[in-house]
């Protein structure tokens, strides 16, 4: 059993910014999950050779039982520890493993491999653990956090308006295009596509009404759309207020302590 | 008949975001609209089994009849009841409810069956009832009512835009492509479809003049595009300023009564 | 000839939003334009009948002549007459008559009748005619000013970016598509469609090597594309503050004047 | 060997905007650059007579050496010439000169035609000399240096989105479309034209549940699209505050010294 204060030390070596072995870890566990990343997508391409095939699976394999190890050494250094197995950072950690041990069972009851491939994707969760070590990322989150309230609710709106959209979509095209404007969930697919301007072209009204009544939706949407965009830069720049704020409260603590 | 004060007690049931019956009631409403859009979504759906059309047209009667009760509640409750009639939300109320008993109307009349099922439709505006129960909505209410005027300008210059844009592509594409730009108005939907940037592909220059044109007309218009991001999230600031100042007036208020 | 007086105070009919002649006499306007925008635009319909067809050009000539009038009543009026000519309502105003003398012109002259067909779309040049109307416009127009110089970049930006995207793409996807990207100007109207995420999809890259560039492109784009919105909305702010400054001004000039 | 005075004249001549022969300089090196961008992209036309392309080869020989000389000056006019060399400037005027010689040098050897007329393409990067000569410009650079540690973290943020996205639409629409969601490299595509809403309409979900997910993916894509827009406008009013404060000090500075 180490001491608490050797833990403190050590807690410094996996999530410091300051200490020198704390960079070096981090720089280690970024380059780790990059690597992880490239080689679960090298792995869906067709043709791959066998040899390459292994080699993947067996990276896979040494990587999950790396991030197994980090779990288990930040579950033994943790203050707290059921405080920190289901804070944010502690569930992260555990969806960045727990995929393998799950599909090892699988394998060993006999599963079907269908499944399983699919089970396997879940590692590309492993680029959540990369929001851990950046400090503007941490920014972003909190400007997400300030705008959250405003967010749902924007999310709301636009949830009313892909509905009334679609319901009208339907009525104006679903005579002229019975396959395409088939039903209201048919209709919904138009409007998400039409109110995100993404516009594949694979539905798209060819009646008068039904294309007046797209200007009309369009017309609505676009007010819409703008709102995140204000949403989010307003946050972003509250959280770097608050930030600098902060920083101004610790030089001057560390000013009174000096003088 | 009851008296004054109980008819206002009884109303914060039905507003109340303060009192315990009123939150209860108003999950109940929000529980029943999000009910009633998805029975209404899966109404559309080709090929649903007699018996579950029958249950959804049971549920659509009995929300129905739950609505109107609502709505002669309100009247009764309201302290001037043709204000309320009258009123954004009076309106509302009513036209959530009237499609329905005018439905019934044509079809005791024996009215076309296709009309009827288009009427029924209109209970898509059941969300705008969602509108209500939210402070958060409120805000974007108050912004979009400051930009409005600013919003109808930039409406107009969006107009003139399009009808400028239809004119001009017509000119250049229309000996190309007779029939994709056979008139202004077929030219319109090009219009509105480039300007918000959907591009489905159904419709596109491809002479060099008209393409050139598109260019010009894409440059001018992304920066009117630009226009309502900007009036939506400073109108929205606005509002929460309002917002804020409102809350310190009322502690303040409060700070006074009790000193 | 009447007196300088006399003038002004008509001046106040034509332009003034202030009088009631004056309001009045721009109601009339705005509907002409309205009126003679709808009647070229059902104009240019297919399989109009002769009898719409003639009814149409006789209101063309009528709203031409009111115009005229109303040019020469204006150039009558101004205080200085060159400078009206020449100024930019001035130009908009000969703008919105020349084309109907010159097509008359040419129609004694015999030339043929595409050309001149083409020639009555300039009748859509009308619709500028009502930025005189409205004082929220004006507003935008003196935040296009202020951002003028600034927008000016941002274009000349733009355009090296489509230049050297159309290049990129035109090395990457030529050898595969001769056809699509047969030269930097081919190319470039995929760049104009895909940098202002229209995405007709009539052209895009197919090679791995255009996809990457494509998705390169995109990033630094779309960092370029959200540069109008802050210029056009900070613009428009700094036009709202000044416009009341000038009031407050105005109301303390008042002031000064009434004590 | 020419005084350090004269050469700080000269250099005035080269970069002033201040000193007449400076500006009339500047103003044939755009004109030059610009015509070497039109030439480049009338050489790539298919069909070319024998001698048009004649011409444009010999227009090329003749900017490129004029370019050289520029290159071979400000090196020699260069307080500091190392320092020129490894500049921004500096590798951008290499830049702009060594593919002609490099080509050269590839041509004298005798290699493949092709390769070579790729190399050409590079002289599109001419554009990129333009921005020395505008100050508005000098502020937008200025804006993304201030602005560029967030834009990293954004491009951070993007890539991590696009990879999640691919990842999941290849669990949803591979099994249905194994052809265009062939891998995860093959649903970046998707990833990239759908996040981006450019949306060409060449590979799209056709699957109920990957449509749902290109819904719940794009509703938090439109979040962080909105991202560079509030931080390239903030960063640019920010560089507009930072030069109109040293405007200031500049004024403030020679007034104390007529004082």
């Amino acid at each position: 059993m180490i001491s608490a204060n050797r833990k403190a030390k050590y807690r410094t070596y996996l999530d410091g910014t300051q200490s020198k072995p704390g960079k070096f870890f981090d720089w280690i566990l970024v380059g780790l999950i990059a690597y992880s990343v490239v080689t679960l997508t090298i792995d869906t391409l067709p043709g791959n050779s066998p040899g390459l095939t292994r080699f993947l699976h067996i990276s896979e394999v040494v990587i999950t039982l790396i991030f197994t190890l980090e779990y288990a050494v930040r579950i033994y250094l943790a203050p707290n520890r059921w405080r920190y197995i289901f804070s944010f950072w502690g569930i992260i950690d555990l969806v960045a493993v727990a995929p393998f041990y799950i599909m090892l069972g699988f394998g060993i009851a006999g599963v079907d491999l269908r499944g399983v491939r699919a089970f396997r994707l879940l590692r590309i969760l492993w680029l959540l653990k990369l929001a851990r070590y950046s400090r503007t990322l941490a920014r972003f989150r909190r400007a997400f956090e300030l705008a959250r309230e405003e967010l749902l609710v924007y999310l709301l709106m636009t949830l009313i308006l892909l509905f009334v959209s679609a319901t009208g979509i339907y009525y104006f095209e679903n005579p002229a295009q019975p396959e395409a404007f088939a039903s209201i969930p048919h209709s919904l697919w138009w409007a998400i596509v039409t109110l995100t301007t993404v516009g594949y072209g694979d539905v798209y009204p060819i009646t008068a009404g039904g294309r007046f009544f797209t200007f009309f939706v369009l017309m609505v949407g676009l007010g819409i759309v703008a709102v995140p965009t204000g949403l989010v830069s307003s946050a972003l720049s509250q959280a770097r207020r608050e930030e600098s704020d902060i920083r101004l409260a610790e030089l001057e603590a560390e000013g009174k302590g000096d003088g």
